[in-house]
């Protein structure tokens, strides 16, 4: 018999195929579909020597002979600072410009060096490129949302394999993100704490599903997770902005990104996956009812017509059992 | 400069990619993807000769030996009718059996005949084995929603070839639904009128998106598309439960599903698509708020991490240009 489990922070409903569900090593991928990929790329716009290629860099770690992270305009971008925010309506249909930002943060210079294979320090200045071009962004007062977000491989939605992430600054906070704030606001009213939090408290309690406990932060497979090894990293002391985090924290974090998904690397054979930093919207940054987290989604599995028609995800694999086999997945 | 558009019925965001949209016709496939199945396979659980591959059928249209059309308890089901609803709870954490039905409808014995290419009385015949399921599931009273729905090739989450459609009977209304009628219901408080056929309205009015418009029905690519190709057939007059669909109805939705169905296969190069029936919960099928529907979506593109951490969807055509061209495709 399936199981069905609701998702605390969206009152969404998973079921979980536990007769169906597949032990954690028959989601990895066959070797034979990982070609890797070349240290430099003379076509790829992201590589060194082809900086012409991009738009002007709005910021460059290292130098600019020699950087180390650069954060460029998206040349194909979705939302650009131009022209108002103003709603038209007409009847039903309401509509705006597409007024916003979005920015490609690429992450290296090397073509093929995925996050696992960087040294410390890189990653600790990527967390810290996302936190200035955060910051940055939001001194727009028409930004009220921003979405740091990574597609990695063709499945997560990417067409460019230079590692590289990308964040897009909206003027619109969307349902999806107001609702997370709504039943967040209501568990805060009721019992004064933060849902996030106690979500946290009683996933270390539980333990089942925990994948690492370290200072700042803890990294777990999800009670109610919508995908086989869908992996949320969240800070242990309250925060709600990203925008906040501060060295120390990204001393700690920096590490176990890179061990999660050197875990997934291989566990899984470098699967396709998306990275999400959930934050706060701007104007509820101050707020104590949320907690900034990462969300990691390998792509292992397709939504199909049940999920896009209830929203409700079957989800074929057990996240007690992912999360066991995570923990010993050596490093 | 994109444009943002707001969904009347979830007040969902989307961003239409104006300038990087593609035009309808580069959307096609190659016809070298396309590989059309052989009319039987032995090894297909659904063909005539391997009916003892499935479970016994809940029903049968035509006579056991040339059967037309054969429902059945899908042998991977996602709800099961064991145990109760009842729901158990360890602090945050929500949980039920996997309670429910899910049923496969076989559309036809003849193992590569899609829709688009059956005759008009195997189409209506479908239509009404979908009713009847529909009024024989909700019986059960723990039942609360049915969603009917069809995943058609493999970016469409299918791993069988064989034409069917699924059918998920659930216990629970998830949140997903519950919004579009707290929505619908907002809607007829402020205006006495249901949203569905208000926009159903507005967008004959506009015109540029509607691609037939029947007697009873009406197909359109809605204002705010999520995807490109995205298709809504609407009932003209107002119902909320597909289950009441009468006979009358079901001789000119056939005819009209095929040429849409036939038009996407011919623009598209037999695109993977899923086809959704939306419907009322099974408590709400007297409230006036709430229009039943159908959604084909063609999966022409990936979610990638910015639809899944903003639910904002990006689409890259403009439903205006896809549907002027849906009209022009002769048939």
């Amino acid at each position: 018999m399936s199981e069905l489990r609701q998702d605390p922070t969206t009152y969404d409903w998973v079921i979980i195929a536990k007769e169906r569900a597949k032990r954690p090593h028959e989601f990895k991928q066959s070797e034979a579909l990982i070609t890797p990929p070349p240290l430099h790329s003379k076509d790829c716009p992201f590589c060194p020597q082809n900086e012409s290629m991009t738009p002007p860099a709005e910021a460059v770690y290292g130098t600019p002979d020699d950087w180390k992270i650069r954060v460029v305009p998206n040349k194909f971008a979705a939302l650009t600072p131009e022209g108002d925010t103003i709603r038209n309506e007409w009847k039903l249909f309401r509509k705006s410009h597409g007024y916003g930002r979005h920015e490609v943060v690429i992450e290296t210079p090397v073509h093929n060096q995925y996050i696992p294979f960087m040294d410390d320090v890189q990653v600790e200045n990527l967390i810290k490129a996302y936190r200035d071009r955060y910051n940055a962004l939001k001194k727009d007062h028409n930004i009220k949302i921003i979405i740091i977000f990574k597609n990695h491989g063709w499945a997560a939605g990417t067409s460019l394999e230079h590692p590289h992430t990308q964040i897009v600054a909206s003027p619109i906070v969307p349902p999806f993100i107001r609702r997370r704030y709504e039943i967040a606001t209501q568990h805060f009213d009721n019992t004064g704490r933060c849902l996030y939090c106690d979500l946290l408290k009683s996933e270390l309690e539980a333990s089942e599903r925990t994948i690492a406990e370290r200072k700042f932060f803890a990294a777990l497979h999800p009670f109610a997770s919508h995908y086989p090894f869908e992996t949320w990293i969240m800070p242990r002391m309250h925060s709600s902005c990203f925008g906040n985090i501060v060295d120390i924290e990204i001393e700690e974090l920096a590490p176990l990104l890179k061990e999660i998904l050197l875990k997934l690397y291989i566990s899984l054979g470098n699967p396709d996956y998306n990275l999400i930093i959930h934050t706060a919207p701007v104007d509820d940054e101050r707020k104590t009812y949320y907690l900034w987290h990462i969300q990691i989604i390998p792509r292992l599995t397709l939504a199909a017509g049940f999920e896009l028609g209830s929203g409700i995800y079957i989800n074929t694999a057990m996240p007690e059992a992912t999360a066991a086999f995570m923990r010993d997945v050596e490093v």
